[in-house]
């Protein structure tokens, strides 16, 4: 199996709810680092999984609508933690959406899977991994 | 799959037995930096695959057990090589034992599977991925 | 000159004010990985720039007080930009206060500097180096 | 699963054919930091997924044949966009067969996969994992 | 002394010449990435040592020109060789002049200095650091 | 001031002596990734601050000869608590020493300064910096 792997970021404000989170309950913040991998078992006939510049790109677009919000007055977000891990999965499922679309090109719906990583600090991540 | 990821370090002395190990059969000394990882298909009813504070605390708990020892002179690993993907193995196991003993909140038990890296060197690491 | 360095972090929500912030003057957030280096022309008795325990010790109580913030909502940083190199001088201040009065041990008010660094993502950082 | 990884780097020239690529098409270069990660079910005798010297100096040894040089001039690669997925391949296939052909020891046969990873910057990376 | 730093990256081709450089005499490439931090002495009215976002562009307009080329058919670098270092000092001169021409902001001139760093591989790295 | 770094490590058992130290005080150990980086003002004529070849055996050749040892037994440091600040000093005076005896070749002299940085885990590191 290929990979390939694009990194981008974005930052947010949002607190949780829940006795478990203990102080996290307050209004806080967090820098995610971002790993967008996208698996396929052969690669496509200029030797790639996908266009490393389209990845790019829709990534960048992505995070471009998360970036600098209070995800708690987001109305995608209402009524839902919006953990780590929730968050590598609502990117994985507009990374499908834009490869099935045809945003990666010609290749994007032979993709097998995309796997997001989100990096919080030097010791935590989250990531989700789906099929295509 | 969704995974959460958390770090933390231990510090060891020890020695390895056969001719395979040259220099390393003498009495030396490793920081393992180590990766938990911990996965499960859904994510529980506050959004997350397994409490960040517990985890943490649970992997600092078992490391805490290792760190500043020889590890040559200690029970547990009599005749054994202490590998850095022997030492994995064994992180994991114990990590596996905490979650089913509920250490990681009522969710523990319903892990898919837990991974430990033992990072040795900016060049070398080892790691044991199984089921819970 | 010797250097001993010690790393921690914390995550806060603010807003930034001045139209060269553009959209980061929504109310947004991050996460800092905090290295504090502390300078000395020569090492204690024992061989120590400072202890690392209590040098670990003090970082983490100075940034268990800015943890899980809205900066925008402190006493303390009212009418302030909270901008990374801002809070790298305040993260400093403290240290240098925390040294002064013992919390680093005998040799803390010894020290020749400290530099405090904030990562706020993989791409940027910002750092306040003085005199102690 | 157990995994142990070795990582060294190696540095090229290249261009790439296709529309798809823009700049890229002209003569440019690369560092590779390369990440390969040996994988078996079990542990040898000696506690080891392979001997770490042995899987250091057999990446060595293939990535010192690709070292400093033009892709575009080489044989090997005529016709082909060397891109970092397919580079990853590459280096897969001729791990493989030192493997197979005893340059891991005796347990080489045994490993279950191979995964080459080439990270070309701080935001990409492309890999290739297969079986032994 | 405050610093802000920003991280961009490119892609090239070159050669050197001399005995000293043995295989690195054959035409061959390298990625840099380049961290650019600028220092001040005092913070601007806004709290910051320079605009994140200006910075950043300004570093990305200068890599541009770099970046997929072959240095050595570059009339800028002819009869040189473009080491690491060498490379590094050519950046910081061009970031000097962007920010005494305001390319900065009217901040920009008041820099008391700027230092670049070109990291070739996971193990080696050069900077060049003057005055503004 | 141009700065060149090359990086390596080492691994070795010790112990401290002194109430501070904690559970330091028995025999542990610890991996050294470490960074050694020569400044000079000018580069030599073939675009140099030194010789990265050379640079790099010189410091192989130092921390082979720490490499797998437990450096309580070893004369050299007898009486001496092996901190990480105290090594990086230790490292730093043979990198001197090789430099003025020509081990990094004619311009080896001519460095103005010498910086060693010891990572030993990924929260903390130590570094001694020195004249030539």
């Amino acid at each position: 199996m290929y990979s390939l792997n694009v990194r981008d970021h974005f930052m947010i404000a949002h607190s949780f709810s829940g006795e478990t989170f203990g102080p996290a309950q307050r209004l806080h913040g967090a820098t995610y680092v971002v790993d967008a991998t996208f698996r396929r078992a052969e690669l496509d006939e200029e030797g790639l999984v996908v266009d490393i510049g389209r990845a790019s790109e829709l990534l960048r677009a992505i995070l471009g609508k998360l970036n600098y919000l209070n995800l708690d007055e987001d109305p995608r977000f209402m009524g839902k933690n919006t953990t780590t891990e929730f968050l590598a999965r609502e990117i994985y499922e507009q990374l499908v959406r834009g490869a099935r679309e045809g945003q990666l090109g010609a290749g994007g719906p032979g993709l097998a899977s995309v796997c997001v990583t989100l990096r919080e600090s030097h010791v935590a991540w989250g990531s989700y991994e789906g099929d295509v």
